[in-house]
């Protein structure tokens, strides 16, 4: 062991971000990254050969509340220098999860034995920085109280479509009172990095969610009778999107299991 | 008839401020102000003795989304200069109302025989700014649509006293779709000074409304199936807490009879 290299932590929320990118690399980290480094963006991963990229990126620019893109990588360059310093996309998050032909072939805890010269590596914004920014305001969220995934819905809100690429929006739902629901619009209005304000209040019917209680993905949570439905859209949708597009190749991050960038949450705020 | 002098013309949307005030000087404007310099800010107006003006400050600045205050005059001047060039409070609103004891006694077209030098005037904005903002933005209002006053409402939402003056906030409701409704957030929240973002959406009887089709104030309007009904604080809270205080003497505008002011809506924007 050199003498530079400082003793191994296990990585936890006053990590750096690179930290915990470098335990990922190692191997010591293997699970989530929810709640680690939480000063810092962490972002969905859509790693796509050059043949599909340019179609997936008019998806996310058609589409930029449930496809909010944070960086997008040089083909066949591993690095994300806007993201952070000295990210290696190919073995810096836990676990990943590889598609051929639109199926589910592999969960490795890294890719670089698939790493070749034509993949673009996508970087998704995700709803950890809007959800720390209204805890942060002392807005409660219930499924992070009762500490599970948030709820998600296909609704019958259409994407835009981009070659391969549409599909209906994916939409998180966290239940707030009217006062807290119109103070998140305020606060998440102003990180559209990170799907921005909510694309609906109240109803779930009218954005074709037929049983609140069975969410489509993610766990359930509680509705109390003074609260509404509050809906964003979710980065569930490219991922979706690109399950549908059945393409004979692609890679993403494993559930939970994201990028976790140098980006201070803050710097995602637009006023 | 001074040659100097333009000859007059109906004050209409294209109107200046300016001229819509010296038509209600004149006494050739006694009516409405709605729709009037439709591109300038309009204020409800508050005249209180200096006795009651401190108690009447604290109880704005306590209360600032029903009670903002766009401007204040000095103790017995007439003029309000940060609102308007040669602004005369005592004649420049087309009817006023005059209130002894509590009890309406007389709604003169103007009241510089009331004048007293210990008379203070409080200029507080209304919604009528936010919904040009609303309207600029695509949003339509259905009471504007359909010709009818907002319907406003007592909640059941306290307002912080401040001397003799308290009561519930009034609210204004306006019926929206969620798209609409969280556009309406964003688009109101940059407002501020004419009531800011909503206080309520949803069910109506978490604010204690019981019948939403039975206003307390202005005329009921519908509200359809796939909408909202969303409230913001209304400038009749503090002309109710006004009423309810039952001042030996106090000089309001008369419904719907609103100082306009020079200020154009934009400057009233906070981002």
């Amino acid at each position: 062991m050199s003498t530079l290299q400082a003793p191994f932590r296990t990585p936890d929320a006053a990590s750096s971000a690179r930290d915990v990118r470098l335990a990922a690399r190692s191997g010591a980290l293997q699970s989530h990254t929810s709640g680690l480094a939480s000063a810092h963006v962490q972002g969905n991963l859509v790693i796509l050969p050059k043949s599909h990229a340019a179609d997936f990126l008019r998806y996310c620019q058609a589409n930029p509340k449930p496809c909010p893109l944070l960086g997008v990588s040089e083909p066949g360059d591993p690095a994300l220098p806007m993201l952070g310093e000295d990210i290696d996309i190919r073995s810096d998050l836990p676990r990943y999860r590889v598609w051929r032909d639109g199926e589910l072939v592999d969960e490795p805890g890294d890719v670089r034995a698939l790493w070749r010269e034509d993949l673009v590596s996508f970087v998704i914004g995700c709803s950890f920085t809007f959800e720390h920014a209204l805890m942060a305001e002392g807005i409660a969220l219930r499924h992070v109280v009762q500490q599970r995934n948030v709820a998600m819905y296909r609704t019958n809100i259409a994407t835009v479509p981009a070659g391969v690429f549409r599909g209906p929006m994916v939409c998180s739902m966290r239940p707030l009172r009217a006062t807290d629901a119109i103070r998140a619009v305020q606060i998440t209005s102003r990180f559209p990095a990170v799907h921005g304000a909510p694309v609906h209040l109240g109803d779930p019917a009218l954005i074709g969610i037929r049983a609140i209680a069975h969410p489509d993905y993610g766990d359930p949570v509680d509705v109390m009778p003074d609260e509404l439905p509050v809906f964003w859209a979710c980065g569930v949708t490219p991922q979706a999107a690109l399950a549908e597009a059945r393409l004979p190749f692609a890679i993403t991050h494993a559930p939970g299991a994201m990028l976790v960038t140098d980006l201070p949450h803050h710097r995602l705020a637009c006023f």
